[in-house]
């Protein structure tokens, strides 16, 4: 098996339970939406344990991400149009410099706060997937994931000045 | 399709490079190991504006997994007795409170610190994923991946303070 050529094939465990559209969710990246991750019975046992981790990593398939934007290798951070930023004034990076659900292989890593577990079924905050998506996998956010002394390129910290003159509150984009 | 048994299927964009033997891996997790990471040539220009990056997420794919591996849904956090504790002292919990490698989709999410590009090829820190591994993706650690006020389970707490009694300048394990 040629390694560039190999095919990893995985199964769900879940999947995100949210009442808003797409497009709201959307709309609501910089806060996140309340939602629901529902664990398929044969996988629920491993949630044991779960309670009183404040924070979970959710690793997600965008199973809306279609094979054309898979294709994409260089983006601009288009959501910050919701923000009311041109797309003049962005730069244009590559894919593995963002969190675009444009990108080859559709995974997204979204941190989530662990509200309550109802057997197999996690309230959680702060949710930035849509309704359905099908969930890869759940870790627990601990010490080690803190990353205190961080640095920051140019660019974007010249995009994250003009995020927060529109929106203060925001960390980053 | 059924939403349980969809199949979801990515390819590589990438490779790990370590000099170190697997065992070596396993048994330096404390620090992680210095390494590259190599992007396949059609994925290169997704690395664009990456440098000033101090952080990199890697998502990469447990190749070595085993299928009886993946079945795996409550685990003890083995690698401790590298530390000299007792698998009798430890909790067995859900592998989604855990980092283990053995769970249903073998996804291991990395942070490393990127000491330089050079093109297609990213010099790392902290590595713990053996010589060969298949990478998924990479995206930037930003401002919003570090969680300030984090809480951990009671269990996981004490498991914490023998770990730290052993090798005091560990995070977490």
């Amino acid at each position: 098996m040629e390694r560039e050529t190999m095919e990893i094939k995985l199964k769900p465990i879940g999947v995100v339970r949210v009442k808003e559209s797409d497009e709201k969710i959307k709309s609501k990246w910089i806060k996140g939406a309340k939602g629901v991750i529902e664990i398929f019975e044969e996988y629920a046992d491993g949630l044991d344990g779960i309670d009183g981790f404040s924070h979970l990593i959710v690793t997600a398939y965008l199973h809306k991400t279609t094979e054309e934007q898979r294709k994409v290798i260089k983006v601009k951070p288009r959501r910050l149009r919701h923000l009311g930023i041109n797309l003049e004034e962005l730069p244009e990076v590559g894919v593995f410099c963002t969190d675009s659900p444009h990108r080859p292989n559709p995974i997204a890593i979204t941190i989530v706060k662990l509200i309550r577990r109802r057997g197999r079924l996690l309230e959680v905050e702060d949710l930035d997937l849509f309704d359905g998506t099908p969930v890869l996998d759940i870790k627990p956010y601990t010490p080690s994931r803190r990353i205190e002394d961080l640095q920051l390129p140019t660019w974007y910290q010249e995009v994250l000045k003009k995020v927060r003159e529109k929106c203060p509150e925001l960390k980053d984009f």
